[in-house]
Parts: structure tokens; C-alpha cells; sequence
């Protein structure tokens, strides 16, 4: 029998993730991503409700329901026109009664999604697919489930993020799973107006180059620029900034032997990653592509999931 | 053997439905909300033709259809493009070439279903979601087993409808339907420039403001202030219209004990309803929208039935 | 065992197919037009990638999946906003990570498609939905499939193209397969200005005049004016167009008893096509519409074959 509380499992963000569910989602990525798990969630219907556009998040999430047998409908909603005015807790309650029990939701918004969680009038499962600055915990999981699958070693490994932090979501989940994965040796890496203001752990390193960031690194996650906010904040000159924080293939050598590439995609090629990094042979970027679809079956299937976590 | 006249059976308007075929819907939408009924309709190939935005009612199809197990296919056309110039009639023909066989249309021109339906190249079964300000028959049928479902007994209650009734293609199917249905007692509510000017039944009362509406009413509908018109047409000051019109707690005093709620949502909070009667034990409003997607199964397999109504 | 130049096939233009492949292209879609071929093909995930609008071709792929019973995902991309800068290679190469085998892509720059295909970063099947004023191959079969259906016989046919044929990828991906079908009589005509500058064939006759073109015709088709593009190009008066190249019925009296008229739609009515004829017996414009279906269906499984051509 289904307690209410289950029955409103929610994947907001990172810190809302016992040990135990997390270690639970990268395995069953890891099996999805195999093809050696072929669960199913008939019962599973999925509305992907996009207030940002977003082709690669919403395409992903819809492919995994798929897979999983589930029905899936697209609502893409301009932010201006909101909707005929509707509340997002009244989209989101329609959409319950309907028959929706998962809403994979992106908003423009920072902390959107946990505030709707705290207003939800019908009961169903949330998927935080990016809040503003907030977190992205998908993106972060798929990260981790793709460097595992390549054999990082979570202690030992020197892992760093490169570029706007302070903006990100994408860093912001990453920095708070690495964490809990036991990473040995973070390293962020940026402009010093685009390092983050809500990092105070004295066990993260602060780089001031890209050299720095590459040195004997096992991993090293490059953040996109997002030309939709260079005009918005704080930001420097793309060109000067693509001179000093382009990953190119002379700062690989840096690296440790078998440094793994990532980047949350879609890439700006010449501007945070020069193309023979990212097509070449240390890259993980389509590797990360393909666990997201994995990562998200799992996903769906955890927040389905009877037992209490 | 299919008929020619079977094979194009339309869901128009209210006044195109025998009370045999009403009769038959309600008990099949009432079935599939409880979930009694799990036919499937696997010839069933529906396209949603939306000429205005609707994410709700376009949703609500999708759904319908494939619990049935249907294809659907989706087509969203702004009015200004009107893809390439192409007539409705063209595109509708291309359709069924391509074997849809249900067509969900919304239009903004009034009648332009109806028209269609008179001027089908290929014959398909057409499902008018809302044209101008003709009618939307799917919802008023939707109201009505939600009312069912509650316990309403027609020929006994007072059902009161109010709001922008003069626009309202909700109101013109819904009043069409309470009449079929035996109503007992049928008030309409609203500013004066909004009543509706296409009512001549003197069984109908008019009632000049909100608290004769609500008195010893069984069932209270309140329409949507559609904010897209109010420039457009005779509109009184929104401000002055929620001050006036607004549906409030204390109005539930004067209605009977078991008083039940309705709109068709999307809701505008504090504008036409306020939320502690939208969010209140009498509201059916999320009812509604659940029995929405039951009463679509119900149509869509009601279209494709062989027996003549 | 698949290998690699089998699990990268392409559909791009016609010259890329051998005479072999056009018959069982052909053979297949006419299998499934007639309904005698159930083929599925539950490994097919397949992406539908639009920089310009289409909902015609687009349903029509999309129904061509689903019947095949596979997975289809929509992108619809504005040319302008082009998904925060991603390349054309770095979208497929991400589709194809998450699994999507088979990429139908419409595209505004001609050449667009067989560009991709020089540059595929992950094997995918690639389909060209039309690219620019290049080709767009599947229009060509079906309009194939619909002529050998209808019983033309191709050695004696004499068939006429009229219209835009400068600038239209219907026309030369035709032209193409006509002349590999041993069409008897090919006849191009149209404005001096819109004649084709690409066809130097002495075996294909240009005609100066509607009459000319329909004379003996056992075919025509009538291509669209892309009202888009006249203010772009060197375009003839519309109304002074429609008055010297509008097939009219008056013109079918010229043609052979039997002329089939064609058109890859949407039309315009009045504009390149009278009412009368295109909604008169000979045509084969909704014919044209359901053999579409049936030939991607033919298409996607051609695609999959597992036997080199």
C-alpha cells in the first residue's frame, strides 16, 4: 500500500538524496546503460512542462519514459504568455487530475520547483529537469553514473569544474553529489566573477587558471557559456574569456594519464571547448548523452518506487 | 458493414446528439473515471488540430486517446501563419489521406467546425474543441457526468451559471445540455453587457447579481474572465468585475448544503473565483478536469461506434 | 552482422540510390498502401528534425513510425534561434547517443543534409525531409508509387512538371528518378525565369505554355508557388502567373483520356491549380498524401535492412 508520503517522492535536488537512493540510481543507470535491465513502469505518465526551451533535456527525459513503456506529453510554455495567466500549481494540479504522475519540469526560476513541491493540491512526482541558478540533479547524476562507467575512482580522483559556476545549476548539483561520492580533490576553476559565492568548504580548491585546473586532473567537467546571460551579468569578454578558459588539446598533457572530458552540452565549440578535445578520445560527452536517457529510467523508476527510501 | 453516414459521425454541438447517444456517453465517461471500462479503440488515429493555443483541452485529448491505445498526433497552427495558406478543408482532407480518422479541431472562427463538416474531401470523424464563441460540446458533457458523479439530481436543482455568458462557447453547450438533461432550474448571472443575447426561454431566470444566484443553488458554474477579450469587446473594469462577480466564501452561505463548484478551468484567482472556493471541499474543479479525460475516451469511442444512434 | 556502411545508409538524394534499391522501395510502399505487408520495425527510434516548418511532412513521417510501431520524437527549430548556437553535427551526434537511429531532417540550406552525412560523429540513418532547393527524395518515391499504382506505364508515359522548377527540390529529386524510371516523354515548362538551370538533357522537352505541356499528357504535376520566396527571387506577377500557368479544366480536354494530375501539396487553390481539377476524378493529390505514409514506412525499413544493396 502506497503511504502518502511515498507517493510524493520528488527528485528536487541533490541534497534531498539519501546515500542509499543515490547509490541506488547509479547502479540502475549503470544497468539501463548495459542493457541488462529491461524494467518497465506501465503505470507511469510523464508531462514534460518546459518554461525554458530545452531540446536535448526534453528529448532525453522523453525517450527514457518511452522506454519504459510510459506515456509521455510535451507542454512547451513561453515564459511571457504563462499560459492563458494560470498558476504553476494550477498547470501542475490539472495536469494531475489528468493522470500525470510525473512532472519533469524546467523553469526559469530559481527554487520553482521545491516551491511548487511545498503547494502540490493532487499528489504526484516532481523532477526538477533545472530551476534557474538552482540545480539540475539529473544532469549531476548522469555525470556521476558516466564516470563511474569509466572508472573513476571516486577517493582517489581529482575531479575539476571549469567555467561560470556561479550561475551554473549544472555546478551546483555537481559540487553537492561529488561530495557525497567521497571525490578526494575538487577543483573549481574560472574568471574570479564568475567563481562561486556559495562554495565555503575549505576542502574545495579554488583555481585561478586553466593550467592549474588541468593538473594531474582524472576528470575535468567544462561548463557551457550561456550567451543568453553574457549580457545579463557580470560577464567577460567572450573572446578574452575563450583565450584563457578554452580547453585545448596542449592542456591535456597537463592532465593525468586517462583524464576524462565532460561537458553538460550543447557545446560552443572554440569558446569553452576547442573540437579535437571534444571529439576526441578523452571525451565523454556523448557517453554522458547516452547514461542521461539511462540515468533518467532510473530515475522514473525511483520515484515510482514502493519502498520508503 | 460501415455506412457512410456512421463512418462520418461528428461531435459538433450539443444539438446534434440524440438523448440515447448523451445518455450513452455519460454512462461511458462514468465508467472509464471509475475505471470499470478498459476498452481500447486500436483503429483509432487522432490528430489534435489546434488553431489556438490550448495546452489543457489539447492535453486532455492526448491522453484520452492513447489510453485507448490510439495514435495521436499533435499540429499546433497560429492563425497568422495558417501554414503556407492552406484552407482548413485542405489540410483536414490531408489528414485522412494519411489515415487520421478522428480530427480534434479548435478554431477560433465560430461555425468554422461546422462548416468543415460539410465540406470534408475524405470523410474522418470530426470533434469541434472549441470554435469562437459556438460551442465546446466535450466540456459541457464533461460538466455534466462530473455533476452526475456527485449526486445531482436534475429535474430537483437549481444550477447556476455565471460569468461572461454572452462569449462563452462553455455556457452555449452547457445550458444547451442542462436544458436536455431536465434541469430543474437554470439561473444565468452576470454584468448586464455580458448576459447572454441568444437565450429565449422563459423557464431560463436571469438573475442580476451573484447572491441570487448562489441562493439555494445546488451547483454553481463561474466562467473564465478571458482576459484576451476584455479589450476587445464590451467589457466592464476587470477590477469592477471582481468586486462584483468574484465567487467568495461568504456567497457558499446562501447556497444549499452540498452546493458544488464548477469552472472550466484555467482558473483566474481572485478574479472570478477566489481560492478558498476554488481550493474548497465543494469545488469539483480538478473532478472536472479528471472526468474530462474519461468523457473523451467515452467521445472518441462513441465516434468510432458502427451501431447507428 | 551489420556492418559499418550498411548501419550508416542514407536516404539523401536519388543518384544515391541503385536501380535495385528503387524497386524494392517502390514495391514495398505499395505493399503497405495496399495493406498486404504488417512489417514492424520495433527497433527504429526515429527524430524528427524541422529548421523549417512542415506539419504535412513531419505527420507524415511521424504516422509512418508509429506504424511501424517505433519511437518518434519532435524538434521543431526556428532557423534564427538554432538551439543556443549547437551545431547541425553536435544535434544529430547527441540524438544519436540517446539512441535515435534514424534522423529525418529538413533543412533550409540546400546541400544541408549530405553535409551531415559527411560528418556523422555517431552512425545514424539519415533521411533528407527536403534541404533548401536540393532534393527531397521521399516526395519523388511517393509520387512514383502513386503513378505505378495508378498503372502508368512508364516507356510510353508522357508526363509534364509545371511550375516554380528552378527552385524546387520537388522537381529535381523527380526529374532525377523519372529519367532512372524510363519515363517515355519528360516535358518541364513554366515562366522562361523558373525553368531549370541544372537539367541539360536533350532527351527532356522544355514547353513555353501550358497547352504545350498538357498535350498527350498521361501525367502532370503541378508544383507549388512558394509565396515565400517571390518576394525573394525573380518571380513572375502571381496574378499574372495564375492567369498563364493555373491548370485549369478547360485544359484537361488536351491531355490523354486518362491524365493523372499531381501535386506534393499544399496548394493553392487558384493559384497553380484550379479547384475543379484538383478536386476533380484524375487527381491523385490525396492519393499522392496516403502513398506518402506508405512510402516512409518503405523508407525507414530500407533503411534497417540488415542486406547491403
Amino acid at each position: 500500500m502506497e503511504s502518502s508520503e511515498i507517493s510524493t517522492r520528488h527528485l528536487l535536488d541533490i541534497a534531498g538524496l539519501s546515500n542509499q537512493d543515490i547509490r541506488w540510481l547509479l547502479d540502475r543507470a549503470l544497468e539501463h546503460a548495459s542493457g541488462t535491465n529491461n524494467a518497465r513502469c506501465p503505470n507511469l505518465c510523464v508531462a514534460n512542462l518546459f518554461y525554458e526551451a530545452s531540446t536535448r533535456t526534453r528529448v532525453s527525459f522523453e525517450l527514457a519514459a518511452r522506454r519504459l513503456g510510459a506515456d509521455v506529453v510535451n507542454i512547451e510554455l513561453a515564459r511571457s504568455s504563462t499560459q492563458k495567466g494560470e498558476t504553476l500549481v494550477d498547470t501542475a494540479a490539472t495536469l494531475a487530475a489528468m493522470g500525470v504522475n510525473a512532472l519533469v519540469l524546467r523553469h526559469p526560476d530559481t527554487g520553482a520547483v521545491a516551491e511548487l513541491a511545498g503547494q502540490l493540491l493532487r499528489p504526484m512526482h516532481l523532477l526538477n529537469a533545472g530551476d534557474g541558478q538552482g540545480e539540475h540533479p539529473s544532469q549531476a547524476l548522469l555525470d556521476a553514473a558516466t564516470l563511474e562507467r569509466s572508472g573513476l575512482n571516486w577517493p582517489e580522483a581529482k575531479l575539476s569544474i571549469v567555467g561560470d559556476l556561479r550561475h551554473s545549476r549544472v555546478a551546483r548539483s555537481n559540487i553537492a553529489l561529488l561530495r557525497r561520492l567521497g571525490l578526494g580533490h575538487l577543483c573549481l576553476a574560472g574568471p574570479s566573477e564568475l567563481l562561486p559565492d556559495w562554495v565555503d568548504d575549505e576542502q574545495v580548491e579554488v583555481c585561478g587558471s586553466l593550467e592549474q585546473a588541468l593538473h594531474d586532473a582524472d576528470a575535468v567537467m567544462m561548463l557551457r557559456v550561456q550567451h543568453e546571460r553574457i549580457d545579463r551579468t557580470a560577464w567577460p569578454d567572450p573572446a578574452d574569456y575563450a583565450r584563457h578558459w578554452c580547453l585545448r588539446p596542449e592542456h591535456l598533457a597537463l592532465a593525468g594519464p586517462d583524464c576524462r572530458i565532460l561537458h553538460p552540452g550543447p557545446i560552443n565549440r572554440g569558446m569553452e571547448i576547442d573540437s579535437a578535445v571534444a571529439d576526441g578520445p578523452r571525451s565523454l560527452i556523448l557517453d554522458q548523452v547516452g547514461m542521461g536517457v539511462a540515468t533518467r529510467m532510473a530515475i522514473f523508476e525511483w520515484l515510482l518506487k514502493m519502498e520508503a527510501s
